[in-house]
Order: structure tokens, then C-alpha cells, then sequence
């Protein structure tokens, strides 16, 4: 995810839906988005598990880092033992007394949440003069720890051996939430189960959860955010994307809700600054948690994307910002309910365009194809044959879901796009779920999850327009109606019609007529018995009944080929993997909110002919950029760039002060935070963004693009110990003056 | 001028206002702008005399010319007897055959001429065959050959001497005049009389006209104007801005109208194009007709341009622009008439911002007073007192002229932004004007000046229409009225009146009732006897009368003040000069379409911070930009690039086919078309654009960001030999297969 995506759903409150964005995108990496292939791997290439650091010992001594692969390594103790998640992104400890620095835009919730018109402090930035003010976080913001990483695959997979299809799927799909359920009765306790590989392995994550979280420091936004919307994705940067948090438990030690008495948490292990500075060419290590990739699916899959998927999301959300931004033009209120999710579009849109592009520039389709045809050789013996058979298997589950693909994606953008009418299906299916036991209800509407959805249908007014809705909706479900007959499905035919005088009848009447639109009687429905949602005569729950129904059928399918590919995917990874080892070249897992490493350096950038960027920005730049919003620097920031007011934090080639570096590292969206390690393994930076050119690299890794972007912590020590100072902070990170 | 500027004229057919606007500047640089003081010169600063040539012999051997200085300086031989202006721009011989390479932009007026919906060279690009399929030129395109350069200060300088004010100016004006006709007693002959620093010497440039001139090889738009308005003055660049014209004569030798039986133009001498082939540091020279420079200036003068001309003229121009462009939505026909105006004032804006913008971060205006008060202590001896009274004097009159800037700058572009009300205000002036003796008209209303006068008449309908312009003037003489009391004019207030309602009133009134907007009306009153325009009531011609006779007030003082500078700058000059040789830096005339040389090298840019851009550019970069208009590069130049179809032009070093290079070179508009010359004195490129960051070069040269753009000839041989062969070329040229 973008950042200026990030900072805009911060704003319209939708901090909740990033949090549930996140567990879905979990759920689809465990469970549905699956695929299997080599890459052209390079020793830079890769977002290692913390268990293959041996295998990395090579490249970490070409890289020259003199720290021992070992040391690293320790989930326990060490750098690793230091990473946390924080909201949406990564964080880690940075002092004894649970100090964590992570960025500005993932701890924006919590400065918004601090925030009044009056005293903004996401213009104004704070600094804590003392630990009593330090300003508690949003009640939602977590703070999760990593206390145990477990292999618990025989006993996720040991229930579906023999089953196919739905059977599969419901097996493991039950083995996970027993994993969890089992997991979470300690206390003060979130789990989850990671599928590695496409459903070969499972990894129960057990993490500490730290619900008093407090805001410590935050540059202004001026700095914080410095370039917004203009500079996300752009290298060369300038940007103070940091803020620190600090963590409280209990007078026991224990995780526990806001407290005026809590004190700080001592965490295992904290990150200390490094005082080296670094410059090109330098190690560095990044260690956080990439969200999806999807490096190991098959060249047939690259090629939907780029030929299918990235046009067709581009050619829709083309239409669907035109309609929000024409009646934005007309209508303040509308613009603000829909500036989250024309962000949201927007991004999305640069994105499938970033990927597109990107795909075409490397070659990717043909450089997949020529390995899975050098795997096909390496397959040909006799013994191989289940192995072959299973993959000829998992073809065949792909042409079946290539054959109902716009369907579904146009009817998930229809449940996506959709504020009221997604509210009112929540209802129905919440009031289905309900009637079952706990362990059957279906992820996301299980007990743990009707806090999340109550808040939802509490929030709604506020990025919810019906013309706007109503617009959306008829441009989504023109596409639908235009599909062949074969296609379409009876429950959405009967309740819009086949044409489009229709489904604009249609559409009126429910949002005219409904009373969805009034908060308390959405509530009161929340609360009501599934008996009673089921019979109420509202226009839109009786509307979306049907379409539940054709949305379960699709589920149901959509189940059933999941399994088949949890099932046989494992098959292409074990070929692939081989294919790995006989070439040589180590194997890391797709990304999937697990903690990763990645090791390589800082590295220029030669994105286009004759254009050269430098690893490494300086306060020159701010100067260079500084004018109208949003790049209104602050004039402490600029006078004491213009009086030189530099000292050890300066960079000795650069010849002044540093602000953002670039390395090679392997990122991805979630990486956001991540602590960047020199070769001493300290501090050197943390990750906020990638250049434009590296959208793709969530599909191919291609070294001549893939960059990720720092701040130097120079730039922090800078900031907090000369241009707005907090002596608090200066003494516990033992900064330099 | 900026190259989309240049296009939208042509496209428009006003070049003849562009060779008129050439004649204006012209005139403005020999009388009205002027200035004194000195630069911070670096031996690559300066658009050289050729005469100066023998001091830089230093300058020449350290950057690694083997050629020897005289050889270069000769105008009658050598490569500067080879230069001539084409059209707007620049041209040099390439061949004993007249053969002239010029900029695409520059020839694109007869590119054009030759162009119809079914056969669109200007789309398509031209080969001529043979010397039979040249094709003929439109009849107003001239090349201009330099035949002398004569230094006229004492005839120009005596008449006025012991003069003040007006007369002073009169007295110049009228020798000036002298000269000219003098001059032009010669058959063929085009001449006219340049301003040296500001009225310190004045030179005749005696040109021979060549009128029959054809066009020889044209590349496609999209290799001739690749990128468009989008590059226009970016760099990196992959612009084939190039065309092959010639020039005939008549049997006898001399210039003549064109026939089919002219024979080719044997120039003095021609360029031949480098193998050598050029790299980064490599030496470089221009030869050219830079246009106006602003360089020797007042520190005021800087000021003023950075505080407040550039300001107002954003301000100004972001109004007019929003008006063209609104009147344009709802009109497709207002939209076609004035896309040359609104690309004009478009380019302007942008100038005016990068003007400012590159002189603040230059910090100009303190470099300069700098330089003036160095010199203020180096005339303080009591022999220097009358160059002190001369320099206070001067200071006397640009206050004289800061009180009235306001209400100049407005009713100036009151007459240039308009058409119809500019038409009239013509035809009023021309009727006072054809009653006085010839020698005494007014310059543009001459005899001579006739043709193009009647020609703008004819083609007014082109570019009108009565809403736009109705909407213009107003939001200009709103401004206008919004002045003191004490600088408005009492013509203007009795025709407009004071207030919104009664210009409203008068303007729809005038646009009503006028018959000016009856092209065979405009064409009767050129061709009545003054009388009969001054006796006409029609309602544009009378309303302008009064209007007519407060801009003569306005420019008699003009006229007054412009005497004074020519009077006093040259005091001012000379302690600039005198300072120049005591700091051991060479001095150059400011730029006035005269023939000047600069020297340097191929050098990288490095325009902000962490941005690196190379001297050169290849095919490469034309893959990477390749897309919809204007990068739609044509099939047969990307297919030539995909199969690497590169012979002797590639670049070692690059690895490629290269295309554009950089330079440090001091060019300004009117270098269009220019030579490139290398250290043996061979043709290495032609000019066409600078980058973005030097626009403020008009004013202040700052080594740092002051760059050209070259088209490498290996690209126009690479194309003229293997992407889109011309055998008979290929033959003339010599050129490598």
C-alpha cells in the first residue's frame, strides 16, 4: 500500500478496515492466493525466513557485514528479537524502557487520535517533555510481539490427507482455527497460522499483544510527510517519516488496556543507533514484515496479470474515480465521505499500471516460462509421475477459475466498492454465521470479529454517499449484465434485471426506500436476532438476500478450488525448490506477513537512459524543494539548514546533512517501519517506501530496479537533537549533540 | 522561444509574425533595452564575437581544440563562412551544393508549406529522390548569408553627439536608417545595423538574400518532434530535431525568386560532418545567432525581473490563459484560433517562472550589486566624474521609466494580446504614417514592412473571435483601470470610462457594430488614402483613434527615455569593460542576433539533489518512451533499434546508437539550428533546445545548470543511412554505410 493511501484512510478513521485489510490479505495468503515457479535468484534477491540465515553466510560476507550470521538469527535475543508489528506496518525497540521508533505514517492513527482542531497535532508534530506526557494511542493500535514462531504443519495437514476439493479446504481451514483457538487461551495472546509455500508447511505465530501504546515524538508533518502525494513512490526523497511510540504493560509485566499507573515494557532486545553513517555501496539488512508477493506462481498467472487483470483493474477504476470525482466537484460532503476511497482507487490504479509496466520492461512472462519448461525436463522420471500428474491437476483448477474470473472480480469489487449495500450483506451474513457453533462461522464473522464489524456500521456515515454509492454500483453491475448468459448468476438477475432501465429501478427503490442510512437502525439490526434480519422488510436487506446467496455459491466454488491448490500447489514448489538446489541457488518462501530478512547494500539507481540517482539525499534537496504545501518545510527545518547548524550527524562525503538513503534491499507493502541494520548490526535507518520502478518487484525481482527507501537515522538523531529537541530522548537514545 | 512555441506558430501560419517578432526583438535590442555591468565570466561563459576569437586562445587549447583560433575566426572561409540564418533560426552549408541542416522546427514552415490532409509531410517526413523532387519552400522563408560586418559607430554615433533625450534618439534612429537603405542599394542584399552594448558601437551586417530554398530530407514528426511539448526543454531527450533544405540561385549565380531552372547555391565554404564521434569532457563550439541577452544589466534590473515583471506577468498570463482556455471548452473553432496564442503565452509563463525561480537560486541580484559596487570604488578618481554624473543619470531615467512600467507593460499587451483591436489601431497608425516622407516612418510601418502588414489583415480571421478577444481586453483594461489616477491616460478613460459597466458597454458595442471583422473591409481601408481610414466611422476605427494618440505620447517618452539610455549606458559599459580587463576576465557584448561563438565541452548535469543526468542519450531511451503521441515512435525506427541494426555511427562507449548530447555551451533563443563544431573543427552536432534549469540563462549564466541540447549528426546519419535511407544524400554527405 501507498503511503499518501495510508495517510488518507488514517484521516477519514478507516485505521480499523486497514487492520482488517491486513488479517484479510493474511487470509488470502494463507488460504486462497497460491502459486508455485523459480526466480532468477541473485544473493540480493530474497525475503528470507530468520531459519535460512545459514544459508546466506556467503553473501553476508561478500557484503561485508562482520556481524555473525548466528547472532542474527536468534529469535530470541538480537536485532530480531527487537521487531515488533505496529499497526499497519513494522516497528522496532530502540531503548530498555519499550522505546519503539517506527514511521510517521504508521503511527499517524495515533497522532490523529491526539489530534483537535484547536491543537492539530498532525500538522504541528509533539514532543513529550516527560514520560507523564506521553499521549496515549488510539484504543485499536497494537502493538504485537513475536514470542514463538512454531511449525505446526503435520497436524494442519494431517486431516486432509486423502481429501480433495471442498473436503480439503474445510479440513485445514478447521486445523488453523484449532491452532488459533488453542493458541489464544493463553492470555494477553494473538495467534495466526501462515501457510509457507502455498500450503507445503504451516507456522503458528504466537505474539504478545500491547494494547497501552503512547505517543512519544512525531516531526510536523511538513517533515513527516514532507512531498505527500507528489513524492510517494519517488526517489530522489526528503522525507522525516518516523515517530517514536513507547509500550506499557501492568505493574506485573503483563499486557493490559490504557492505565495512567502501567509502566514501560521491557522488551527481550533493542536496536542501538549506529554513529558510522553509511554511504554507497555500504551493507545493510532490513527485517520486518513484507506482506504478498507472488514470485513463485506460474508464468500463466504472470501473464493474467499483465494482460488481463492490470488493464482491466485500470480500465475500471479509470471509471469508477471519474464518477466519485465528478461528484465530489458538485458536492463538498461527497468528496470528503470518498477521499479514502478515491485514494484507495488511485493507488490501486498506479499500482496495476506499475506492475504492467514493470513486467513488460523485465521480460518477466518469458523468463518464468523458460524455467517451468527447464522444471518440466527435470521432471520426465518414472517416480515423478504423481508429481506431474498433480501439476497437470492444478492447471486444470486454473482453467476453471480463468473461466468465471471477471464474474468474480466484478461481483467483489460490487461487495468492495459498495459502502450501505456491502452493510447491508454483512447483516445478512452476520445473522447466517450466527446460527452456527463458533468453530463453523466463517472467518471474519466469528465473535472475535463482530466488535470490528459493530464499528463499521457505526462509521458508515461517514464515507457514504448514496448518489455516489448508487453511481458506483450501476457502472460495476453494467459490467456484470454484460457478461454472457453462461456467466451470470440467477439471485443477481432476478434482483436487477438484464438491462439498464432496470437496474436503475432497481437501485433507487432499495436506497430510497431503505433504512439503512439511519446509524441507530443499523445498530439496532447488529443487535436484533438472525430470525429477525431474515424477516425484516427493509429494501436492501430483502435486495441483498439473493445476492448472498449467489455470493455463497460463488464462495463455495471459489472454497473448493482453494483446496485443490492448497492441495497441489505443494507439488510445484517441491519441483521448483529441486530446481533450485540443482541450480544452485538458495530458496526463500513468497512473502506473507511473516518475518522476513533481506540482505544486500545501497546501490544507485539507473532508472532511465542518461538518468543516474545518487543512494543518498541531503538537506540540499529540502532547500531545493521547499516551497507551497506539501512541501512546506518548517522554518526551524529551514533556518537550520541555511545556518548550517550541523554537527556529528553530518556526512562527511555528502559535505552536510543526510536525510533519505536507497539500498537494494527485497520489500514489499508492510515493510513500512522496518529497521535497516548496518554491518555491525545497529541501526541505520528504517524503511518507509519504494521507487516507482520496484511496483513490479511484488511479482519479479529485477535488480536493476528494485530499491527501497530510508531514513538515515542521522537525519533523526539530527531532527530530535538540533531542530526540534527532546532532551528526554536525547538521554535515552544516548544521541549525540 | 521554446520549440512547442515555434510549432504552434507554424501550425498556425504565422511564421511571418515569428520573422516579425525576430525583426522586433531586433529593433528592441539596437534602441530600447538596454543595459551595463558585469558577469561573474568563466572562460565557458560567453556568446563570443568572432572578432574576440584571438582571446580565447587559452580557453581553446585547454579544452583541447587542435584547430587553429584564425582559422575559425575567418568569416569569408572556414566553418563561420558556412553559418547562416534560416528562417528563425540557424543553418550551416554541409555541402558545396548549397545543402543546409537545420533544425525540424526551423524548417517546419516549408515542411508544411508542402503539406496537404492526403499527403501530410509534416506527419510523414520527406525524401527528395533526386534534386528534381526538392521541393520549393513557402515564398517568405529566406536564408540569410553574412557577407560583412562593418563597424558604423562613428557615421551612427556623430549625428548625435552633444544631443539629449528625444533627439538623441532621432538622431540614432535616423542614421540607422541611412545605413540600411544605403546598404540595400545592392541588389539581393538585406541589411541592417546592430546595437553593441547597448550604444556604446553599432555594426552593419550586410546578408545576401537567398529566396529560392527547397526542402531536401524531412524525418517523420515523431523523430522530428519526439516528445513534443512534454521534453520541451528537458533533458535527457531522443529528438531527431533535424531537415536537409538547399538553397538555389539563378544561372548567373545570383539570389532569385524560385524556377525551376535555379541552380544549387555554392557557398564559401561547408562543414563536414565528424567521425570521430563525441564523449563526456570531449571539446565543443557553437556558432549561432543567439537572440537577446540580458546579462550586463543593472542589478535593479535583476531585481525588477525577479520582484516583480516575472510575478505579474504569471499573474497576467495564468488569466489570460484561464480565459483562451474556457472560451475554448465550449468552442471548438475559438479553441483552433487561438491554440497559437495560448501555446505562446504558455511558453512565456513558463519562462517567466524559470526565469525567476533560476535567478533566485543563482541569488543573482546579489551577485550583481556585488559586481556594482566594485566598481562604484574603481571610478572613483577625479578625471571619472562624468562617467559618475553619466552612471546617476542613468538611474534618473530607469526611475522615470519604474513609475510608468505598470501601466506600459498593460496597454502593451492590451495591443499584443488582441487581433481585431491591434488591426485597427494598425490601420489608424499606417494612415499616419503613409503621410509622412519614407525616411521618416516609423520603423514596421515603412514601405518595406507593407507586405507583411497587409498580410496579417488577410489573415486576422485565422486567429479571431470577437468573444476571446472581448474577454482579454477586458480582464487586461480592468487592470488598467485599476491604476492611480496620475498614470492613466485620458484617451483611454474617455473610451473606456472608469468602471466593470462602462467597458463592458463599449467593447460589446465596438465588436457589435464594427465591419472591421469583413476581411475584404480590412483589405479596402489597407489600400484607402489615409483620409479615408481616418475620415471612416467605423466603430473599431474610431475608437481607436484616441487610444492611437495616448500610445504615441507613451511612446515619444519612451522614444525620450531610450535616448537617454543610449546616451548614458555606454558610460556604464566602460566601467564594466575597465573592470572586466582589472579582474582579468574576457568581455562579451550582450546577445543581439548577431554571430556569436562560444566554446566548451560535453558536460553531465546535475540539477538537484541526487539527480544525475549524462552528456548523452541513445536509442535505448527511445524504447523506453516509446508509447502514445508524442512518443509514438515510428515502426521502421523501433524496429531498427530491436534488431540493432547499428553500424559505424554507434558509440563505443555507450554501447549503442546515440542520439542527443549535452553541452555546456552559452546558447539562447535564435541558436536554433546551430552547429556543433569539435575540436577539428567538424560538424559533431546541431543545437535545438536547453534544459529547463538554464532559462534564467537570458539573465545570468550560472555554470552549474546552464546546458545545450545537440542532436549527435551520428543519429542523423545512422537515420539518414540505415532507418530511413536517402542514397543521393548518403552520396553528397559521404556519409558511412
Amino acid at each position: 500500500m501507498g503511503i499518501a493511501q495510508a495517510y488518507a484512510m488514517a484521516v477519514c478513521g478507516r485505521i480499523q478496515n486497514l487492520l482488517l485489510l491486513g488479517r484479510l490479505t493474511m487470509r488470502f495468503a494463507a488460504v486462497a492466493l497460491l502459486a508455485l515457479s523459480a526466480t532468477l535468484a541473485r544473493a540480493d534477491e530474497g525475503m528470507w525466513m530468520p531459519t535460512q540465515l545459514p544459508e546466506l553466510k556467503d553473501a553476508f560476507a561478500r557484503l561485508g557485514s562482520s556481524k555473525s550470521i548466528d547472532a542474527l538469527a536468534d529469535l530470541e535475543r538480537g536485532p530480531l528479537a527487537a521487531i515488533v508489528r505496529a499497526g499497519g506496518g513494522t516497528g522496532s525497540f530502540v531503548s530498555s524502557d519499550g522505546l519503539i521508533l517506527t514511521n510517521h505514517h504508521v503511527a499517524f492513527g495515533v497522532i490523529q487520535f491526539n489530534s483537535t482542531p484547536e491543537k492539530n497535532l498532525t500538522e504541528t508534530g509533539y514532543i513529550a517533555a516527560a514520560r507523564a506526557e506521553e499521549l496515549r494511542a488510539n484504543p485499536e493500535f497494537r502493538v504485537l510481539v513475536t514470542t514463538a514462531f512454531d511449525d505446526v504443519s503435520e497436524r494442519v495437514l494431517k486431516p486432509a490427507r486423502g481429501k480433495r476439493d471442498r473436503a480439503y479446504f474445510d479440513a485445514i481451514d478447521q486445523a488453523i482455527k484449532r491452532e488459533v483457538a488453542d493458541c489464544e487461551r493463553a492470555p494477553n495472546t494473538r495467534c495466526s497460522v501462515a501457510t509457507m509455500d502455498y500450503g507445503a508447511r504451516f507456522f503458528r505465530i504466537t505474539q504478545l499483544e500491547l494494547r497501552d501504546v503512547r505517543l512519544v515524538y512525531a516531526p510536523p508533518r511538513a517533515i513527516g510527510n514532507f512531498g505527500d502525494e507528489i513524492d510517494n513512490f519517488m526517489w530522489p526523497r526528503h522525507t522525516g517519516d518516523f515517530a517514536f511510540l513507547r509500550a506499557y504493560v501492568n505493574r506485573s509485566g503483563a499486557p493490559a488496556d490504557y492505565a495512567p499507573a502501567n509502566v514501560p515494557f521491557k522488551p527481550a532486545s533493542y536496536l542501538k543507533f549506529s554513529t558510522a553513517g553509511v554511504s554507497d555501496g555500504d551493507f545493510a539488512m532490513v527485517a520486518g514484515y513484507p506482506g504478498v508477493t507472488h514470485r513463485h506462481r506460474l508464468s500463466r498467472e504472470f501473464a493474467e496479470r499483465v494482460e488481463w487483470s492490470a488493464p482491466l483493474t485500470a480500465a475500471v477504476f479509470n471509471e469508477l474515480i471519474a464518477i466519485i470525482e465528478a461528484r465530489g466537484a458538485s458536492d463538498p460532503q461527497a468528496k470528503v465521505r470518498y477521499a479514502a476511497q478515491l485514494a484507495a482507487l488511485k493507488n490501486n490504479l498506479k499500482r496495476a499500471d506499475g506492475e504492467r509496466t514493470g513486467l513488460i520492461r523485465s521480460d518477466a512472462v518469458a523468463k518464468r516460462r523458460a524455467i517451468e519448461q527447464a522444471i518440466k525436463d527435470e521432471i520426465k522420471a518414472p517416480d515423478q509421475r504423481a508429481q506431474r500428474a498433480g501439476i497437470r491437476e492444478l492447471h486444470q483448477v486454473l482453467n476453471a477459475q480463468t473461466a468465471v474470473r471477471e464474474r468474480d472480480i466484478l461481483l467483489g469489487w460490487v461487495v468492495g466498492q459498495s459502502q450501505l449495500l456491502r452493510a447491508a450483506l454483512n447483516l445478512n451474513r452476520l445473522a447466517l454465521e450466527r446460527q452456527k457453533p463458533e468453530h463453523a462461522r466463517e472467518v471474519l464473522f466469528q465473535t472475535r470479529d463482530e466488535p470490528i464489524l459493530r464499528a463499521q456500521l457505526e462509521q458508515l456515515d461517514r464515507r457514504f454517499d448514496s448518489q455516489t454509492e448508487q453511481a458506483l454500483l450501476t457502472a460495476l453491475l453494467t459490467r456484470y449484465q454484460a457478461l454472457p448468459d453462461g456467466d451470470r448468476l440467477a439471485g443477481f438477475d432476478a434482483a436487477f434485471g438484464r438491462d439498464a432501465i432496470s437496474l436503475d429501478r432497481v437501485l433507487k427503490a432499495a436506497f430510497r426506500d431503505t433504512e439503512l442510512t439511519d446509524k441507530a437502525k443499523r445498530l439496532a439490526l447488529f443487535a436484533a436476532t438472525p430470525n429477525a434480519v431474515m424477516r425484516s422488510d427493509d429494501a436492501l436487506l430483502k435486495l441483498t438476500q439473493p445476492l448472498l446467496e449467489d455470493l455463497l455459491t460463488i464462495e463455495n466454488q471459489r472454497k473448493a478450488r482453494d483446496g485443490e491448490q492448497l492441495r497441489l500447489r505443494p507439488q510445484w514448489i517441491a519441483a521448483l525448490r529441486a530446481h533450485y538446489r540443482a541450480t544452485n541457488q538458495p530458496f526463500y518462501p513468497d512473502a506473507n506477513q511473516t518475518l522476513r530478512l533481506s540482505i544486500g547494500r545501497l546501490e544507485a539507481l539507473h532508472p532511465r537512459d542518461a538518468v543516474h540517482y545518487a543512494p543518498q539525499t541531503s538537506v540540499i534537496g529540502i532547500l531545493e524543494k521547499a516551497g507551497a504545501k506539501p512541501f512546506d518545510a518548517p522554518a526551524p527545518l529551514l533556518g537550520a539548514i541555511q545556518a548550517k547548524n550541523f554537527g556529528p550527524t553530518a556526512d562527511a562525503t555528502l559535505g552536510t546533512q543526510p536525510v533519505n538513503f536507497l539500498t537494494n534491499l527485497d520489500t514489499t507493502g508492510g515493510n513500512s517501519g522496518s529497521p535497516i541494520l548496518d554491518a555491525q548490526g545497529r541501526l541505520s535507518g528504517i524503511n518507509f517506501d519504494s521507487n516507482w520502478e520496484s511496483v513490479s518487484a511484488s511479482w519479479f525481482f529485477d535488480p536493476r530496479y528494485k530499491r527501497a527507501i530510508h531514513v538515515d537515522v542521522r537525519y533523526i538523531e539530527w531532527l530530535v537533537t538540533r531542530v526540534y529537541p527532546s532532551p528526554s530522548l536525547i538521554n535515552e537514545l544516548g544521541l549525540r549533540r
